[in-house]
């Protein structure tokens, strides 16, 4: 770590807002931080100590930001397949009672393993037992904001707990793990708890993670209040602010669009999840031209069934092209910004991740770009929206710390995570029907 | 060839009309063809010189059928984005010009490349220049049905290579290489030429591959010919018919939707590309209802920006859903069926491959099963549906040959189709721009 580290002769895509690159190029970082950027030719010699990659053959950019997943819910892809929204949430509600602290934490870091492979280096990431997914994560290495969740059963020993880490980790603190308030949403919340979300917000500088606008469940019990759009609720309660990051809100009327816009929410966007488990598309362009700010997400396995944040690009490109009727729509640079820059923009980690700059954290990865199925690279940023998937993802490096290479994981404990899935499969299956799963 | 190949002990997915899968199960096969599918427990030994795969870490599925694409095009991956559609149709046209037969050869071995890569293996392709694409796609080793364009320009030279084509592999032929009618739309062949096609056809039993209800520029000069509609006007001519493969169909009214039904029309739905340059979903449940056969196809790289029939498989789930507001629409089993079965029917060769059946051709692929990304496989069809990626095919047989293994291409040329790839993409750049390639 205290060596030098340098990628050299790589097609360097900084993705910042100079929208620059460089062919050959040099990515070099220390101390977990970037120190050089930039053409080969200016580039630092490398000296000493150094670690030197050859990526001629690959293109080097920042590791994506994922704005909304649940890692320890890992265990339920492929399970909960073309169901109407009501069942769907039934469904998986049921699945979680089947899952032991031991097992979220397992299954949160075949979460937090999936998304290193895919070259997702910073996430946010939600759930109940946040004490069991926490060391999952961290274990795995992967940046997170992490917000546990709050909802009125059994509220006050989860709002302890999300003091508890709160204090722990802090809402801005310097190590990968940062908290957030988590309420799950509008409809599973009550006022009074929403309101001490926004006061423990306030009192911690922290951001408040909910669903919103999610399913027509919601808007029912919305209204039951008395409130006519869950956006409309969390605004008249107090609320909405710029420091709320929104998952879906794919149930708003224009009104309510130009309300988020105006108190400046950030919107966690998960086109896939949204089209599967909800037939919707989110408007995006109109939530940002109302002033929202927004970033990608996989949203979970339960729902994706992928945390391919790569492969969303492009699903977020074509359902955007579809519902706009304009394949001029969703342009390529939006997209990858929306999984990169405005992604950490989101989770309020513009500063140091989302990027490449000098200074910033080296959140770094690489993906290859000799491949039948990648050439030609008219266009680099298009070739990473549309051709690239998160498997052609090489290496990835965490504040400095490398976690893949050559398309693996280094981690010694991949494969008695991915046997503990399997097994959780087993047993699930033979609770439900008596009979061994069908896969296992 | 002549000695057995035996394929044990992972989950066998048949994708036949029984809907049984087999786990542990086995798979063998001999002279190209399958000897056996069926469970561990019943499966013959391996005897002489027979190869054994062990495939306990595998699912093992019949190799996917893509029902439309152009491997010549592959060389304008990444190049043409987020355009207008007249635009889009211009541009390609233009690149199409610095394309050399040598180019073309190249081209369509990179794609062939990358559709054994993918798991496809068999595949429809049409484009110009035909001469040079079959020996690419006989040299990979790929299944296929190809049809030479015929355009209006130079309208005889194209009829007599249809023709020159047609007589040397067959309309029906045992070999990898059949041969169809290639018109490439109603707006771009006349009335006499969509005529003579129809001849043709009926006189060698062959397809007619056609573009159809493709964009508004056909529907306006279709519209200048006299005629409502695309496929109306197919059919007031005597084209349309059960020998017939429609690409795309998203400009139907109902009454067209009808007709293709009634016609037994074959639809080849490419959803991704559909999305990305026309910003439109085709009407697949409707023109199923209707009588129409529908399978999927991936278009070529330069509308999508890849060969992925995994990929597409999701996409088509996601835009259905979307399309029709309905989580429960385009279910996954039916997913599967559009990229196999129903695939092969589309092209006429159901009864040799399409699923894993005894007597059937050996054309066969494995999937890892045992990766963070894709476990746990409650449901395997979703798993393969949703979670599973082309990239994670593991090994591909073509009529028993084997062309990957361990995920990697056995040709020996992979590297320098990639390579040329890379060049005519500098190439390609200088002459536009007097000035070096961006990525090359």
């Amino acid at each position: 770590m205290s060596s030098r580290t340098y990628l050299r002769g790589g097609l360097v895509l900084p993705l910042d807002e100079r929208h620059d690159w460089f062919d050959p190029g040099v990515v070099t970082f220390a101390g977990g931080r970037i120190t050089y950027v930039g053409p080969m030719e200016t580039a630092p010699s490398p000296v000493g100590d150094a670690i030197v990659h050859d990526c001629s053959d690959r293109v080097i950019l920042p590791g994506l930001v994922n704005t909304h997943t649940h890692t320890g819910m890992s265990y339920f892809r492929n399970l909960l397949e073309d169901l109407p929204s009501p069942e769907w949430f039934q469904h998986e509600l049921e699945a979680e009672r089947h899952l032991t602290p031991d097992d979220i934490y397992w299954a949160a870091l075949l979460g937090a393993y999936e998304l290193l492979r895919m070259g997702v280096t910073t996430t946010a990431d939600r759930f109940s037992h946040m004490r069991s997914i926490v060391p999952a994560l961290e274990h795995a290495g992967l940046r997170a904001i992490v917000a546990p969740s709050l909802v009125d059963s059994n509220a006050e020993a989860r709002q302890r707990e999300s003091l508890s880490l709160l204090e722990q980790y802090g809402a801005r603190g310097d190590g990968l793990i940062r908290v957030g308030l988590g309420p799950v949403g509008p409809d599973t919340c009550s006022t009074g708890l929403l309101r001490w979300t926004r006061a423990q917000a306030d009192r911690y500088g922290a951001l408040i993670f909910i669903h919103l606008a999610q399913s027509r469940q919601e808007l029912r019990e919305v209204a039951r209040r008395g409130y006519h759009g869950a956006a409309r609720y969390l605004d008249a309660i107090g609320v909405l602010g710029p420091d709320v990051v929104a998952a879906h809100c794919i149930y708003l009327d224009p009104e309510e669009v130009t309300l988020l816009g105006a108190r400046g929410v950030r919107v966690a966007h998960c086109p896939a999840s949204n089209a599967k488990i909800e037939g919707r598309v989110a408007p995006v362009m109109a939530l940002e031209r109302a002033g929202a700010r927004v970033g990608l997400g996989t949203d979970c396995a339960a729902s994706n069934n992928s945390m391919d944040l790569f492969s969303e690009m492009k699903t977020a490109g074509l359902l955007h092209k579809v519902a706009l009727g304009d394949p001029s729509a969703m342009p390529v640079p939006k997209l990858l910004a929306l999984a990169t820059r405005r992604a950490a923009d989101c989770l309020d980690v513009g500063d140091e991740v989302g990027s490449l700059e000098v200074g910033k954290r080296a959140d770094v990865i690489t993906v290859r770009r000799n491949e039948p199925f990648l050439q030609p690279w008219h266009d680099p940023c298009a070739g990473l929206v549309y051709a690239t998937r998160g498997l052609d993802v090489q290496e990835v490096w965490v504040d400095g710390h490398q976690r893949v290479a050559a398309g693996r994981l280094l981690a010694d404990d991949v494969a008695e995570a991915v046997a503990r899935a399997a097994a959780w499969g087993v047993r699930f299956a033979r609770s439900r029907h008596n009979r061994p799963s069908a896969v296992g």
